[in-house]
């Protein structure tokens, strides 16, 4: 696949095909560690910031550092200072899947010209209040629905979205089990 | 279990003990529904906006809009205007699981004086990259560790971790499958 000269969704695919062939002989410069420290602040409300991580064999850097604030909203008798820690799982999902969207389509020579998905996650809350030992935790299911205006026919934008979804690192997150380990230092 | 008087970590336990009691003869309004917005703005840049959600029965709101950035680092050949989509999971979970401690805390008599985890997701890229069939998307492993500053013995603090991590939402959602539908409308 090459990237068809006059379509600029300001993806740098060739950068990213580059980096595909060079990982392919240096699989440890590959492995990223993504981090985040999250402090309590009071009640349910806490404050989570990003800079730093590592990957391809060196500590890196953010520009600039973010921090992201959580909450519950008023009818749990919290203060609503931000958003809940599961609405930032569809946060991860709706901006994979876009950003994905967009390297597809640069890649296949399509030209977007917007492109907006939205993200409904279905939660039975009975789950984490131990009102039934029967429920789930998390998300019983999350829908996305994509709203793609570009210059390809609807077939062609159906394919993009798959592909995007068969590339998304949120997805398979989502999808598919992780092991996650918590321990007190 | 009651609140034992005299600590305050500032959640209101009991309103969360009613709800469990309530919900349990009304599964309906346990029904949530938590939405995002995702809106391409160039490149793999995107913002993703938070207001409105579903539940107890009727449409709810935040008490203001949250929006969020993501984006790609400069490694990445991007602009870094934002965290990655996938460091979105990590400020789920930390948020979620320290916001169950400072939960459970309180439910259990325990003033907390500081929490703060750190959280650290390993990802191999050559799987978003197409470098390697065999690798997978997202995380290959997540670890999260917690200092705990409190008025309780090291038991009591390694009990009350394990206690949010069985009731966390994310904690679920990340370790334990979901179904995610895409569709183009």
């Amino acid at each position: 696949m090459t990237t068809t000269e006059g379509v600029d969704n300001g993806v740098n695919v060739q950068a990213l095909l580059d980096a595909r062939e060079a990982l392919k002989g240096a699989p440890e410069a590959a492995q990223f560690t993504w981090r985040a420290t999250t402090r309590w602040e009071k009640g349910v409300h806490t404050t989570t910031t990003v800079k730093d991580f590592a990957g391809l064999g060196a500590e890196q850097n953010h520009k600039a550092e973010s921090a992201f604030t959580a909450d519950h909203p008023e009818v749990f008798a919290a203060e609503d200072n931000g958003i809940t820690p599961i609405e930032y799982l569809l946060v991860g999902l709706g901006s994979c899947l876009t950003a994905g969207v967009a390297s597809v389509a640069q890649n296949r020579g399509i030209q977007l010209r917007s492109v907006e998905a939205t993200i409904a996650g279905a939660h039975d809350i009975r789950g984490i209040l131990g009102a039934d030992s029967d429920v789930r935790n998390g998300y019983n299911a999350i829908t996305v629905s994509f709203k793609v205006d570009a210059d390809a026919s609807r077939e062609d934008i159906e394919a993009l979205v798959a592909q995007s979804q068969k590339r998304s690192a949120v997805f398979d997150a989502l999808t598919n089990p992780t092991d996650v380990s918590v321990e007190v230092v």
